[in-house]
């Protein structure tokens, strides 16, 4: 059996895990916007740290309803779009179809399986640095791994696959047991380094070049531990200092919603901040200093 | 008995204050730093809103040794300078000398007994718009109210004198019972919207115009608020809705540290962010996103 992938945002992340998946011969399908008639035309071009590749020929779509029914759909687009999801998903599925979305964030699964109930939902994390600065040309950076979970997938069959099929192509591919965990660990780097990047317009090694904003991404990381261990998710206060000490060996980069705001795109707000502020909130835990970034990101956005 | 005045940095604040007391026919001794030469030339030029006036001849000094010995010295340098203090203070002291700090934030008494344990020291708290965008020439805007309120003053003849010189001048001055409860007051409102108009880049208006930060600067005054509260100090909750209130209905402007920040002079983080902050904390209450703002400010300011 060969599954047949569908890929919703051909852009930095869709581009290069799809472009990955079609390089190693499977089948996929892109659902491009802007880029549609250049990728048409000129395929995909990926450069990757792994190695650089060319797609000549890859089945671009302008419009899901085009599209044929898949067995999996990588979802990645910007959480800022899924208001669009349902009618972009609806096309493609069938039963057993699942909806894999590589977005950053809590709540995204809740959000789309109360919207399109018959979806089999999984989310995934992934930790890659990767652009798109040019059309249908995605540059691959640095990491590339895919933390993966069910959300309420009963077709395990699919879903074991699809990992076989990422490892295959190349794509490091872990099936985490716990998915809600594996949202929160990545919330304790995301919160406080978007918002941060982005209210004092830095990147990453300068808040952590100085005493007063190292020590508030700590507190702020720390506050979202503590959000996260009253939700019932044990991570441990020891990570705060773990991924500090990790970003300060990083390549200086600008986080996502930092690159976002200086593109003027929407910035994802919603997903990375009051969902989170609004779940920690329900388990009686106020998450004061992030609840003060959104604001000030809320600000910024408007 | 006349009073002989001395004033410590003759600006927005000093020049106007001082100027209003020579203009009543008071014995003013100006000290001044870039301004002096122009100053000594020409005198000072206050645009007032209660009226135009030049003081053609005045007492200009550019060193304090050069001062003569004041009953009433009065301090309107901004804290950054406090270091100074008691270097330029020491000329003009005699027993009895009643020093004025007219300055924004809490514990510059405190900070400048323990320097100068001979001074007798009172704090003033100005609720004034006044700008000097030219040598000598101070605009007064808006408002000019003083609240005076003892530290350890015992030479309270001298202190009566001069509020009754100040009202003789037509400026508005109160003796406040509670010098502690005046400068928490004050900071209710110079804390949210000091820090937040640099950090956002913005005006008191706009961000009471916006949702989330109009309910971040509540907050953050409720946190105030809650902080003077432990230190035994009586503000009632109900203070941050009328002070935004009062904050809609007065004319859009930038408050002292956004001018500071906007002509690269050092802001007043110590007074009226770290020195509350710390003090809050001895009583046990944590000001948690007046903490942010502090760590927010200090990797603006530096």
């Amino acid at each position: 059996m060969q599954i047949r992938y569908g890929v919703i945002g051909t852009g930095a992340l869709g581009g290069f895990y799809g472009g990955m998946l079609a390089r190693a011969g499977e089948e996929v399908h892109f659902l491009l916007r802007g880029d549609y008639e250049y990728v048409r035309e000129n395929g995909l071009r990926i450069d990757s740290v792994t190695g650089d590749f060319r797609l000549p020929a890859v089945n671009a779509y302008a419009d899901a309803g085009a599209m044929p029914k898949c067995d999996v759909i990588l979802v990645c687009v910007k959480t800022t779009e899924n208001s669009r999801l349902p009618d972009l998903l609806r096309p493609l599925l069938s039963p057993g179809s699942i909806v894999l979305l590589l977005q950053n964030g809590l709540g995204v699964e809740e959000d789309l399986a109360a919207r399109l109930p018959q979806a089999e939902i999984a989310g995934g994390l992934a930790f890659i640095c990767s652009q798109k600065n040019n059309p249908g040309h995605i540059r691959h950076l640095d990491y590339g791994k895919l933390d993966i979970g069910s959300y309420n997938v009963k077709n395990t069959t699919v879903l074991n696959r699809m990992i076989d099929d990422f490892r295959a192509a190349k794509v490091s591919a872990e099936l985490s047991e716990d998915l809600n965990f594996a949202r929160w660990r990545k919330l304790v780097w995301n919160v406080p380094f978007n918002g941060l990047t982005v209210v004092m317009n830095t990147t990453t090694d300068r808040l952590l070049a100085h005493d007063s904003t190292r020590g508030l991404v700590r507190e702020i990381m720390l506050e979202v531990i503590h959000g996260a261990n009253r939700c019932g998710v044990d991570l441990k206060e020891s990570l705060a200092q773990k991924m500090i000490n990790a970003t300060l060996e990083m390549i200086p980069y600008a986080p996502s919603m930092k690159l976002d705001y200086d593109n003027r795109r929407p910035m994802e707000i919603e997903y990375i901040y009051s969902k989170p502020i609004e779940t920690a909130a329900r388990a009686g835990f106020d998450m004061s200093k992030v609840a003060m970034l959104e604001n000030q990101l809320r600000f910024i956005g408007d």
